[in-house]
C-alpha cells in the first residue's frame, strides 16, 4: 500500500511554495525582470570559467570508461586526497583522503551524517532560525530535531536554552554557520563556548555528542569578519560542506563529508557512510562532477557581487527603520518585520512585485528572509519599491 | 553514539571485494592485460559520441545558470516529458512527465520505489539469483526482502514456490529482466503468469501488490530474443531505470521511475518521491547529465560486443561440459560449477588469472558469474585459459 506517511506530507502549505509560483506567473504577465524575486537561494554569480573549461577539458581527453565509470562508493581516492590537502592548507587541520566522503551536496552530507550517528528517537537540536529542510532531513531518518529557541539580538547562540534543552538524549547538534537565514556567522567566542559545553556534557551523560556542521555558505564572508574553522573546535565534529554556493554549483549536487580525524570512531564514519548508502540509493555523486571539481578547490565564483547586493539591501532596510543584523557572509538578509505577523506582511508585498519569505519556517516568526542572490542592477531598482512599500503601509 | 547498525555491517566479508583486490594486486604484478577479470559490472563499451557532444555543447552554450542551477526536485519536467514519449513510442504506453520521477540510477529509483509503497516490516519478495544489494537497498528501509528459490532450469519463475511465499505480508514483488546475473529475460508467458497472479492475490488479500521492475539491462538483448516491456502487463508497476548499461554512464548516476498510469495513487507517486528524497538527501541527479541524456534518449552504446563475447564464452563453457543457460542479454552469464562449492572453485580460478565471482550471494549457491563487458579480444585470449583450468582440475 502507498505509504501514508509520505502521502501525507504532500498535502502541506509551504507558503514558499506559493510566493515561487506567484513570482513565476507574475513574471509572465509583466516580465520576470520586473519581478523583484528574494524567494530563492540560486547563486546568480556565474560557476568560474575553469570549472567549465576543465569539464570541457575532462569530455574531450579521458576515455569513457576514466570519465563516466562507476567510481568507488566512498568518493574517487584522488579527488578525496586533495580535498583533505585543501583544508589542511586553509584551515591548519590534519585530515586524510579517508576522512573525505564525497556527498550529492550538503543534504547528501546531513542525511549520511545523521544517520551515522543516531538511531531512531535520538534526539538532534538544532538553532533558530534554521534551513527548513532540516526538518525532513533529520526527522526522516527517525531522529527528532528539536529547535533551540532564536537569539534575536545577534543571531549567535542563546546559551541559557540551549543548555536546558541540551538532555542526555540529545546525541547531536546541528548549526550552520554563516546562517541560512540570518547571514550570522558563528564568532570564535561562541564556538568557543558551544564546544566547552558539549564537551561538558559529553563527561557528564557519558556518551558522544556530535556536532554536525553545515557549511555551504563557508566562503561568502563580508568585510573583515573572520570565520573560524569549526571543527577546529569540537573532535567530534562533522562537517558537511557543499559546492553549490562557492561554485555556483547546486543543480550539479556536489559535496562531502570530512570527519574530524580525533572523532571518535573517525576512521569509521566514512565507510559507514559507504553502507548508508546503500540504502538510500545515493551511491556517489557522479564521476565527472567529482573530478572536475578537484581542480578548482582552491578558486571560488566571485562573491563581491553578494556583498555589494548585501550593503545596499542593509543601508535601505535600516535607512526605513527596520531592525536588522548586518549580514556576516550567505547571501541572504533577515529584517524584523513591521508587523507581528511576517506572513502578512510577506503577503501584502507580493502586491509590489516585491517577493520575500517570512521567517516561521525557518523557527523565527515576525521575521523575513530575502535572498540576494539576483544582479546588482535589479537590487538597485527594487530599493525605491521596497521604500515604496513601506512608507505606504507602515 | 556511531549507529552499531552500520558499524557492524563494516564486518561483513564480500569474496567480490576479495576477487577484486586480488584482480588490482595481480594486475600491479603481470599488467592488468594478464588478469581475466570477469568480476564486475562495469560497462567497457564507450558511451555514444553524440553523449559527449552534448555535454561539450551544453558547457559552451548554457549560461551557468541554466546549466548548474537547482533543478526542479522531481526531475527537469521537458526531461521527464521527453522520457515519457520515448517509451510511449517505444512500449505504447501512455506516460505523462508527472509519472516519471528522475534518479541517481537504479540505485536511487529502487530506494525511491521502496519507500514508497511499503511501511516498516511489510515484506518484499524477489527471485534467485537476484543482484545482492538488493538485500541493503530494501531492508535497510526497513522493509523485509524474502527470497524466492532460483529455476534453475531456464531461470523463468518457480511459481509454486513463488505462490506459497506470496502471503498477505508481500506489499510488492522486485524483478529483474534481463537478470544479473542469469541473464535471462523473462518471457511473455512469465510476465502473464506473474501478472495473473499478482491480480488474483490483491484481490484476495484486499490490498495492493506493486511490481517493482528494475531495468537496467532492458536495452541489452540477444538474437532473435523478444524483450516484452514489463509494465505492460501489469498496472501496479513502478519500472526502475538507469543509463549506467545502455549510455554505458554508471559512473554518472542517471536514470528514473516510471510509474504506470493506471496504477494506483499514479498521480501521487512521483511527489511522494520529492518528500522521500528530502530525507535520503537524494535531491534529484545533477542538472547537465539530465539535460545530457534527454538529446539522446533514443541511441544507445555499441551492445553487439556483449553479444560476440557471450557468444564466445557460451561455446567454450559448453565445450567444456559446463551446465549454462544461454543469456537472452546483459553481460553476464551464469554457469553452474562442476562441483558443489562454486566458492572454492572460484578461488581455484584466481590461480590462473581468472577472476570469476561465486553466485552464494546471488542467492544461487553452486553456480558463478562472469561479466564479460570486457574487451572482445581479452575474452578471446581468455578462452585457452578456461579451457586448461577446467582441464586441469574437473
Amino acid at each position: 500500500m502507498v505509504s501514508t506517511k509520505y502521502k501525507n506530507m504532500l498535502s502541506g502549505k509551504s507558503i514558499i511554495r506559493e510566493l515561487a509560483e506567484f513570482a513565476a506567473v507574475r513574471g509572465q504577465e509583466i516580465g520576470y525582470e520586473n519581478v523583484f524575486d528574494y524567494s530563492l537561494g540560486n547563486p546568480s554569480v556565474p560557476t568560474p570559467a575553469k570549472l567549465t573549461e576543465t569539464m570541457i577539458n575532462l569530455l574531450k581527453t579521458k576515455s569513457s570508461k576514466e570519465l563516466h565509470g562507476y567510481s568507488p562508493s566512498l568518493g574517487i581516492p584522488h579527488v578525496k586526497e586533495k580535498i583533505a590537502l585543501s583544508l589542511n592548507e586553509r584551515f591548519g587541520m590534519n585530515y586524510r583522503a579517508e576522512h573525505i566522503f564525497m556527498t550529492t551536496g550538503a543534504a547528501g552530507a546531513i542525511s549520511h551524517a545523521v544517520r551515522c550517528i543516531t538511531v531512531p528517537g535520538d534526539e538532534i537540536l538544532t538553532f533558530a532560525p534554521f534551513f527548513p529542510e532540516y526538518m525532513p532531513y533529520v526527522n526522516l531518518t527517525g531522529a527528532n530535531l528539536k529547535v533551540v529557541p532564536p537569539n534575536t539580538n545577534d543571531f549567535q547562540i542563546d546559551f541559557e536554552q540551549f543548555e536546558e534543552m541540551l538532555t542526555d538524549k540529545v546525541m547531536a547538534v546541528l548549526i550552520n554557520s554563516p546562517n541560512n537565514p540570518s547571514g550570522a556567522a558563528y564568532s570564535s567566542a561562541t564556538l568557543q563556548k558551544l564546544a566547552d559545553l558539549l564537551y561538558a556534557k559529553q563527561k557528564e551523560y557519558g556518551h558522544d555528542i556530535f556536532l554536525i556542521s553545515d557549511e555551504p555558505y563557508r566562503e561568502i564572508i563580508f568585510g573583515n569578519v573572520q570565520m573560524p574553522y569549526i571543527s577546529s573546535f569540537y573532535d567530534n565534529t562533522i562537517s558537511c560542506y557543499s559546492y553549490s554556493k562557492s561554485l555556483s554549483l547546486p543543480g550539479e549536487r556536489i559535496g562531502y563529508i570530512a570527519v574530524n580525524p580525533a572523532c571518535t570512531d573517525a576512521d569509521l564514519i566514512v565507510p559507514m557512510c559507504g553502507q548508508i548508502s546503500r540504502g538510500t540509493g545515493h551511491n556517489c555523486p557522479p564521476t565527472i562532477i567529482q573530478l572536475a571539481i578537484a581542480e578548482v578547490l582552491d578558486i571560488q565564483s566571485d562573491m563581491t557581487i553578494y556583498e555589494a547586493n548585501m550593503n545596499l539591501l542593509y543601508n535601505e532596510l535600516v535607512s526605513l527603520g527596520l531592525t536588522c543584523t548586518k549580514p556576516d557572509g550567505t547571501f541572504y538578509i533577515f529584517p524584523k518585520a513591521p508587523i507581528e505577523d511576517a506572513n502578512a506582511f510577506c503577503r501584502k508585498a507580493m502586491e509590489y512585485d516585491l517577493i520575500i519569505v517570512p521567517a516561521d519556517s525557518f523557527g523565527c516568526p515576525g521575521y523575513f528572509r530575502m535572498a540576494y542572490c539576483i544582479d546588482t542592477e535589479k537590487v538597485e531598482r527594487s530599493l525605491p519599491i521596497i521604500r515604496r512599500f513601506i512608507k505606504e503601509n507602515y
